[in-house]
């Protein structure tokens, strides 16, 4: 087997592990010093260059530490009802939202990877959502559009942790699903 | 009368509106380039060491542009009904959501001003929102709370700019207002 870059295991995954390990690391650090691909490189122990070979900006690297960071591991709950599915899941998002790592990586992918980065930050959580509508429709039951349901829910979320000092809370993330669901 | 540096229409004042304008200007441009102190000062004509004395921080010196831009000029509707200020309000923030100037300034004070910075982008928002339901309540009316109609109004408005590829738009806003307010 040829020992290739892009190898599991390999170089190449030590390498943008230690990468992806640096940003948050330095997001975390509230250093008052710009994010750039210098600094990632020195605190990560690579050379700039392999950095800039492989992401080409800032805005790319944030883009794919988001996507890395916000798109595994959302598990979709089944609680057998429909309120029950959603409440699990705002709350869920609520703590995620809560991870000290977190709001520092939305803010930053968001401020340098534009649109992309915004998307990244988001992952497949508007797929999940409808994921659960679905499964309600094919229980028989009226369930409201993905984007009724990403308006009441994951909007309020995302707004509050991102442009407020309050910390959105999983109590506060189950009454958003009571104004989005009729008694 | 001496001529002191924060003298309005002074040599001060023509600073800052150089260097607000080099923001703007370099966020709209698309560059690839990071926002730097000394990227903003060639551009604005102005000395590094002047902005780093005024604004300490890129952080600092976005989040003065955002409150100088979304602090002034929302006019607080008066159409005689809650539900037709609402309307109105909502869309026009979607308007002004829309201009080509904001989303840029937006994502970037986010992404390098924290939450000082995103306060900055909502501006006076939430207390224009408190205004037109307190004024419902004076006419003897039920009106939401100012909490629910943040998370109905300005979180959908916000994150649709700001984390999707959808503009908002006016029709779309007024929409928002059914949901909040029941018929």
């Amino acid at each position: 087997m040829p020992r290739t870059g892009s190898r599991p295991g390999g170089r190449s995954a030590r390498i943008r592990a230690a990468v992806h390990r640096a940003v948050k690391e330095l997001l975390t650090d509230e250093a008052d010093e710009l994010l750039t691909i210098p600094v990632v490189a020195a605190r990560a122990g690579v050379h700039a260059t392999t950095v800039y070979r492989r992401w080409g900006s800032v805005g790319d690297l944030l883009a794919d530490v988001a996507t890395s960071r916000f798109s595994d591991g959302n598990v979709v709950p089944d609680t057998g009802s429909l309120r029950g599915d959603l409440e699990r899941y705002a709350s869920d998002l609520a703590k995620d939202l809560n991870d000290p790592d977190t709001l520092p990586l939305v803010r930053a992918t968001i401020g340098t990877a534009g649109e992309q980065g915004a998307s990244a930050c988001t992952g497949e959580r508007q797929q999940q959502l409808q994921a659960m509508l679905d499964r309600e429709r094919a229980r028989g039951n009226w369930a409201p559009t993905v984007e009724r349901a990403t308006e009441a829910l994951l909007a309020p979320l995302y707004y509050r942790a991102v442009f407020t000092d309050q910390a959105p809370t999983a109590e506060w993330a189950r009454t958003l699903v009571s104004h989005l669901l009729p008694d």
